[in-house]
């Protein structure tokens, strides 16, 4: 049988996810992996979740291993809504649906929004699980270029006069960039969407892991603010997970949103899976209530500063000084900006021949640059590894710097 | 902001599910509902899932909690592929994907081969799940009549020469019609696969649930057979389920087909949900291995029989002569036809009166046709609440065709 012939149109853009090959590549266990987006195994809080996963088993077994609604688990919906809620906005629990991983948040919202042709804008770079959640449904991707404090939001404007589907933005420690949009941006940014009438996806899967700076107000709830409403029912799409503050082989995550897209992202989400796994919901629950999600955020706030600081000391230590890159108040990583001559996807072969890994910049950027750049995650690995890790890249960049420029 | 007006094309296709809408409706206790498509809960393993779920988090927690790959747990792809395997194919664990749940795996299928205008040939009446997942992708149906031995398979041959994208079928305790597709029509349709070179999708939820008559090989194996090949590299795409033989909670669904199939299916896995749960996948395998689902298989064949037995023989008593019935061999679901003048929608209004539900037919039919029938499922009541249903039924079906036709 000829399958190749038989695929659909949409399935010749499917790429497999150069993260994912890469991971697969660098999974031998002496190899010192900056490459993935791993959260430390060492901090999963199991001892809770066995307990967790018994009292749910124990006192609601039957109902933990039947179906259940497509929305999710009520009471699990409402502590997702509280942690959101603030002095600018009170979320219902009936405005959160529980996805499978903020994968599925994405391509649910892709499902529901987005139309062949359709263009959106992004920062660039930007997060390439978006990219490859969006692609199947036709849009081009319009950059917004990025510094230090986030998207750039006069050069945001002209692009919001023609009509984009939808703006699409991680504000907190970006993925791969490490910035975050400030408070005086992110007010900016509301009123242009309350000017231009145009979707904002808010993505925030980092903003609870802070290790510097003050933590921002959710542009969802400045959005209410400036709508003077203190409800999810203006211009932002909200997606989150419990993958980093939790465990991500959960696959917990959740959409928040005007009530009329709620309405549709339910019925896409019903096609898609029915529900996320009701066990999983149940455990999520059962490890997250109690203020234990609050206490356990608190200790990985502290040691994911600790390996956050150990890389930046490591790196002024071992790069050259060609190399720059940037400096994160949270999340779980940081890219490199190697001399426009060194290119980072050649780089890597070598890389890993010497027992390091990362991630090639060239697919964040949707502008076709970003060829010298490279993203490293410093939650996975240990302080002595990133140490050895980053001495290792830096002996790399010094040969890479020193070569003469070819062509 | 006015979110209709930003929605994708795709979304105005989009429909809540009857089905789950229904569901809703008579979840109030007094109600005896035979609508859902729910396994009996108390037959659920939960003792051994608590033992597993210890096991697993004990002995690999950090790695149960972990990101996986999209492809799935190796030691359950094994396990599902040993089962699939028989005389006449090997399954290759290589060619099982795991999905969240088989509605994922028919949104999977329909993301990577279906286009816009395409046609798929499906059983009169078919699987509303199926429906829903592939509506957004812009297909049309074209309807097959079946009869008590499935699919008739005279009339699929003169559709198969208009070049249909696919063929699907549900060859086991069709839902919602209860039929099985005879051996010798499989025959007959993997020749004429081979022979139009038409891809079919075999969906088995209910195979193993098997209660009276010979369980017959899957179209997968019969198609291998044919093909003098012993691998699933033929025309059949083949999805299955642990959700009605262990537990729909934990979403643990398959796919298995030829390589560069699996190979697509994994790259639209990976932008739908990254993977499914790790937990549930540790859990399932660990429930499922040493031969217990076999064991647990056999124990749910000996009470769901006596379930469809009781509710076969209460028809016989309650209902009125002019009504007629399935008799299926297996499976949840048994279809029920009326007199012509009796429209199941209405009927169904006064049923929830009187505290009993059904799924009206006309759905499940994709020629505009079936408002005479409806669905019941067997397996979720007890057997006096079946008795007691039953009779509920009888008497409203008694009045409905007592009734003057109007019009």
């Amino acid at each position: 049988m000829q399958w190749d012939q038989r695929f659909a149109a949409r399935t010749a853009q499917m790429k497999r996810s150069t993260i994912r090959e890469i991971l697969k590549l660098t999974s031998q266990p002496d190899v010192i992996s900056f490459a993935g987006g791993l959260p430390a195994p060492e901090f999963f809080p199991v001892e809770r979740v066995k307990q967790a996963a018994d009292l749910a088993l124990s006192e609601r077994g039957q109902a933990a291993l039947q179906y259940s609604t497509t929305e999710g688990m009520p009471e699990l919906r409402e502590l997702i809504a509280e942690r959101l809620s603030n002095e600018h906005i009170q979320v219902d629990p009936d405005q959160v649906l529980i996805t499978t991983g903020s994968q599925q948040a994405l391509d649910l919202i892709g499902r529901v929004l987005i139309d062949n042709g359709d263009f959106v804008i992004a920062e660039n770079p930007t997060y390439l699980g978006m990219i490859m959640a969006w692609k199947p449904y036709g849009l081009r991707y319009t950059p917004v270029p990025t510094d230090a404090e986030g998207m750039d939001v006069d050069a945001l404007e002209p692009l919001l006069r023609q009509n984009p589907k939808l703006l699409y933005v991680v504000p907190n420690f970006q993925n791969p960039g490490g910035n975050t949009l400030s408070l005086e941006r992110r007010e900016r940014l509301v009123a242009l969407l309350a000017r231009y009438q145009v979707p904002l996806i808010e993505d925030n899967p980092y903003g609870e892991l802070c290790y510097s700076g003050e933590p921002q107000p959710s542009i969802l709830s400045l959005d209410a603010k400036n709508l003077g409403i203190n409800t999810p029912d203006g211009h932002v799409i909200y997606a989150g997970t419990l993958s980093k503050v939790l465990a991500p082989g959960l696959r917990i995550g959740f959409l928040v949103a005007a009530a009329a897209v709620i309405d549709k992202l339910v019925q896409a989400k019903q096609s898609a899976d029915l529900h996320t796994s009701t066990l999983d919901q149940f455990i999520a629950y059962e490890v997250a209530r109690d203020g234990f999600l609050d206490q356990h955020v608190q200790h990985l706030r502290e040691v994911y500063r600790e390996r956050r600081d150990i890389m930046l000391a490591a790196m002024e230590r071992y790069f050259p000084p060609e190399v720059t890159w940037s400096k994160p108040d949270g999340g779980l990583f940081l890219l490199v900006t190697a001399p426009s001559q060194v290119d980072t996807t050649t780089l890597l072969v070598e890389a890993v021949k010497r027992k390091v890994a990362f991630v090639p910049g060239a697919d964040f950027h949707i502008d076709g640059s970003g060829q010298n750049t490279f993203r490293l995650n410093f939650s996975n690995a240990g302080p002595q590894m990133i140490e050895a890790g980053i001495q290792r890249l830096g002996q790399l960049l010094h040969d890479a710097v020193a070569q003469p420029v070819h062509g």
